[in-house]
C-alpha cells in the first residue's frame, strides 16, 4: 500500500463523516499517515461529494462493523458515485475514558458520549453506578466539549485519536464490553487519480475485488452467479444479499473475491457474471488489509 | 399469523430493547395486539435472557435495517439462546416531531432525540436552521422528557407510538430524509411454547426458514452449500457471510429460504447441508411477513 502512504499531492485533505478524532480519522491515519490533512463532513453523502467535486483528494468510509453489519448507505453511494476503492483497513473500536488534564478518575461524576458508545460500555458503568451517563452528539465531540470547558467532574468516551487531538488525558483505556468490535473502512479516490497512482502491494500480497450486482429470481440465479467464481477457483471473502424494496424478487448482492479484477481468471469470471446479472459494477481492486 | 394475535397466555409481557414507544414496540403491536403488555430492557442480551428465564412470554428483536444492515449481535444471541423465531414483521422507520399539548411548531427552538434519528432528519433541519438539535439517550425517552417537563419551546423526534404512550402531540409527521428506512423484527418464543402453539399461516401463504451455518475455506464450500438448495428448487431470500474474527478462512452464513423446515424438500436440503457445514442451526420457520 506504499502508494497511499506519505505526502498527498497538492495537500488536499481526506474527507470523512464525523468530527475530528472520529474512528474514520483513525482509519485515515492507518492507511495514509499520522499527519494526513482531513476534511470532516456531516453526512456520508457529503464525503462522497467532497471527493467527487475535488475538495478532497481521498475519502474514508466505513463499510461494515462486526456487531452492526454492513453500512448499506455507503454501498448505495459507491454505486451512485464513480469513486474506486483503492485500499481497505480495519479499526478496532476501542473506547477510552478521556478527561481534561489534572482530572482524576475518582472525581468523575458524569460521562458524556454518543449513546451507541455509552451502550457499548455497560459493564464499565455497572461497576461505577454513581457515575451518570450523559448522551452527546458524537464521541469525539464530547471530548472536545469536556476539554474546552475544563469540566472538573466529567469525562468523555472516545478514540485515543480524539484524546490526542483535543489534548485530553486518558483515564481508562478500552472500557468497551465487547472487544470483537471492528469497523472496516475503504479509502476511495477519483478515477483519474486511481489510474495515475494505481494501488500497489508487496509481491506475494493478496488482492481483493469488491463488486455489486443484481439478479432477478434468486434461487437458480445466485447459484449460477457463484458458479462464475467457483468454476475459476476464485475465493469469495464476502457475499451479502439485499432485497430491493418495492421490487419483489429483485436482489442486490455485495460480493468480494481474492484477486485483482484485471487478472485473466477474474476477467473471465466477471464476463461470465455479466451474462447472468441485470446489473454489475466493479467497485475496486485493492490490497487485502491485515 | 393468527396464533400470535389476541391475548397472551398468563398475561406475561413481550420483552424488547429500549424505552416504551421504541420502534420495537411498534413491531410488537403489529405482530400481536395494540394492547400487548411489554417489558422494556436495557440490552439485547437482557431481552433474550428475560424470555429464556420466563420473565417474558415472547421477545421482539430487530434483525436488519435497510440502511444499517444486519444486526450481527442479535444473530449471535439467536445462536447462543435456544429461542425459536415464530414470526417476522417490517416496520418503516417514520420519525415524527412530537411536543407537549398546546405547543405549536412556531415556538420550537430545540429538538431532542437520539443522534441517529437527528441525523436521519437532516433535510428537515436544513429547512429550519434556527432550530437547535440536542442529542438525547433514546428517541422515545426524549418524548417522555419533553412531555413530563412540559417544555414550551422544545420537541422530540420519535415514533407515533411514543407520542401516544406519553400523551404527546404530533407537530410534523414523517420528517425523515430517506423513506426507504425499514427495520425487520423477529418474534421469539421459548421452544415449549413454540411446540404447543406452532406458528400458523393462511393456506397459500409462504413460509420462511432462517438458519446459520459455518464452513471452512469459502470458494467451493459456499457454492456446494448453495447447491443443497438450488438442486431442490428452494428459493433463497437472504444470504450473508460474516468472517469469524481470529479464525481466518472460517465463515458464518445467515441464510433464509422460502419453505417450512419440516417440508420434505427442506429436510433433504438441510441434511445435505449438514454433510458440508461444520456447524448448522435452524433458527425457526415462520410465515413470511408482508
Amino acid at each position: 500500500m506504499s502508494a497511499h502512504r506519505g505526502k498527498l499531492p497538492g495537500g488536499k485533505p481526506i474527507a470523512f463523516q464525523g468530527a475530528r478524532g472520529a474512528f474514520s480519522e483513525e482509519a485515515a491515519r492507518q492507511l495514509l499517515s499520522r499527519r494526513v490533512p482531513v476534511l470532516p463532513c456531516e453526512r456520508f453523502e457529503d464525503v462522497f461529494r467532497a471527493l467527487a467535486e475535488g475538495r478532497a483528494e481521498g475519502a474514508i468510509v466505513p463499510i461494515e462493523n462486526t456487531l452492526a453489519g454492513s453500512v448499506h448507505e455507503n454501498y448505495d453511494h459507491l454505486q451512485t458515485f464513480n469513486l474506486p476503492i483503492v485500499a481497505e483497513t480495519s479499526v478496532r473500536i476501542v473506547h477510552n475514558l478521556i478527561a481534561a488534564q489534572g482530572v482524576t478518575f475518582s472525581k468523575i461524576k458524569r460521562i458524556f458520549s454518543h449513546p451507541v458508545a455509552l451502550n457499548q460500555c455497560l459493564d464499565f458503568f455497572a461497576r461505577y453506578p454513581h457515575i451518570e451517563r450523559v448522551p452527546f452528539y458524537d464521541t469525539a465531540g464530547s471530548v472536545k466539549m469536556v476539554i474546552e470547558k475544563q469540566l472538573p467532574d466529567a469525562a468523555a468516551i472516545a478514540s485515543a485519536v480524539a484524546a490526542e487531538i483535543y489534548g485530553g488525558h486518558i483515564l481508562r483505556r478500552s472500557i468497551e464490553s465487547d472487544r470483537r468490535n471492528f469497523t472496516r473502512f475503504f479509502l476511495l479516490r477519483r478515477p483519474e487519480y486511481a489510474r495515475r497512482h494505481p494501488p500497489r502491494a508487496s509481491k506475494n500480497a493478496a488482492w481483493k475485488t469488491s463488486l455489486v450486482f443484481s439478479t432477478r429470481n434468486i434461487p437458480g440465479a445466485l447459484f449460477r452467479a457463484l458458479s462464475a467464481f467457483a468454476l475459476r477457483d476464485l475465493n469469495l471473502t464476502k457475499i451479502e444479499s439485499r432485497p430491493l424494496r418495492g421490487k419483489p424478487w429483485e436482489y442486490l448482492f455485495y460480493l468480494e473475491f481474492l484477486e485483482r479484477a484485471d487478472a485473466p481468471n477474474a476477467q473471465n469470471a466477471l464476463n461470465h457474471l455479466r451474462e447472468l446479472a441485470d446489473f454489475l459494477r466493479v467497485l475496486g481492486s485493492y490490497p487485502k488489509g491485515a
